[in-house]
């Protein structure tokens, strides 16, 4: 196991096509383990996650799951002493006094359905914005500075270089310089890691940029709405859904992002249209 | 939408380093919708999933979740005739007489554990256990055909090409020749639905090299163990658990494939080895 506990060694052959022979080494992989989360006692979700800033992700899980709308709204949160599980895989969280309890069954749910979200993907959309109202118009983001962010994401990336398994999220100011990274074999829990840390550490998310190694789904679409995030950039593609979503909510969408270019989806147009002019999606 | 309905054109904006002024265009973005799985009418799962090839997904997902174990144990599946649905997002199975219905309410929990599998790493790999027995020993395979088989995975991916925002997954035959390749905005998915496929088409799995275009999980290793294929290649990084419960299900895992290169994990020493022997994860 590595110092951080992100990466384990395990034995391997590296095979060449120029070579008959494969030669036997030690490869460090990313690390992969299940955190069970609980929510007073109850258990309420299980995720293979990296082990390393449990603390951050389930955080992050209770936000974008709408269990917790802010830092005030925990009591306590730790790692569960339990022998019978002795490595560290269950995290449990009170609750402060006037937070309904009611609402972690209902996170239950929604990550029962968290491959998904809800029968189709129009009902799905609905439920989020059961919830959440349409982001601000943020007038205030730069798009030329998104050129610079991949090369930045990826030099702060440590164990990604050791291992090439690992997904990214990072939170960035206006002015591009990065603000919190988090690594994980999952790309959702790389994300709700970072938006946990941005929680424990204050920082305003509305004034974030959040960007993701990998692609932009619509669950990642989803998180970064729930937190206020104004803007997601993708190295990766979006979905159709993630785009379609990223419109209706006023998120500005990036993908394939790279060092001279990147496409804008999402809210091409103002955040104020009405919610029933036709969706950008050609269905 | 595409033809085949595995894309979705959407309005998007390119930008260039280069010039000041965005180009507005269309774009061809994977499309992703909801998919219910209901087995005798109830439902058992929710993904996130490209439509497309959807009884295969149906299929292959009974088949890892331990519901079917083969082709027989399904009397019918169908899109349900549902004016709620009328986008076709719901998929009903009526199992063969004999085939007990609980183990569908098993699937049930082993999805809502799905993106995990078990409260830690050592129960999750034991629950694969309790279900199957390790995979018997493959001379037949000659590791150097795997050089040229994400050359020819990728020259069939006609939707990655279009979107960059597909996961593909192929079954070869021990020669290297493309048997089933199937595409989903989902890595578990994708191989869901080509093991899925290979049930309609009685294509005998434990005759087939798996091939995923991108990183090779727990959950990904754990459905090749379940449908019996020998050897799983990733063009990615496997996980740390994925390395671990190949070589005790005595899986041949090959990760980072490539045309001059690959490495080889997972069942390094005889899969007859006891099971007690120390695992090669050092932790």
């Amino acid at each position: 196991m590595s110092a951080d506990g992100t990466t384990r060694t395990v034995q391997v052959e590296r095979h060449r096509a120029t070579s008959e022979l494969p030669v036997v080494d030690v490869d460090e992989l990313a690390a992969e383990e299940p955190l069970e989360i609980r929510v007073e006692g109850q258990s309420v979700a299980i995720t293979m996650r990296t082990p390393g800033h449990d603390l951050d992700l389930v955080t992050g899980f209770l936000l974008t799951e709408g269990v917790i709308d802010d830092h005030d709204d925990i009591r306590a949160m730790a790692h569960v002493d339990d022998p019978a599980d002795p490595r560290g895989n269950t995290v449990d969280t009170v609750l402060s006094e006037g937070v309904p309890t009611a609402r972690a069954r209902s996170a239950d749910r929604s990550f029962y359905a968290s491959s998904s979200c809800g029968i189709c993907g129009k009902a799905s959309i609905d439920r989020v914005f059961a919830r959440f109202d349409p982001l601000p118009a943020t007038p205030g983001i730069e798009l030329a500075i998104l050129h610079g962010l991949p090369a930045r994401l990826r030099a702060q990336q440590a164990a990604f270089t050791r291992t090439g398994g690992l997904h990214a999220a990072g939170l960035f100011d206006f002015a591009g310089q990065l603000q919190l990274l988090r690594e994980d074999v999952g790309r959702h829990n790389a994300v709700d890691k970072v938006i946990g840390a941005a929680v424990h550490s204050d920082l305003d998310l509305s004034h974030t940029l959040l960007v993701v190694s990998g692609r932009a789904g619509f669950e990642i679409v989803q998180k970064a709405i729930v937190a206020r995030i104004p803007l997601l950039a993708a190295v990766g593609a979006p979905s159709s859904l993630a785009a379609d979503l990223a419109h209706r909510a006023g998120l500005i969408l990036v993908g394939f992002l790279r060092a001279d270019r990147f496409n804008r989806y999402g809210a091409l147009r103002p955040s104020t249209a009405p919610a029933s002019e036709p969706s950008p999606a050609g269905e």
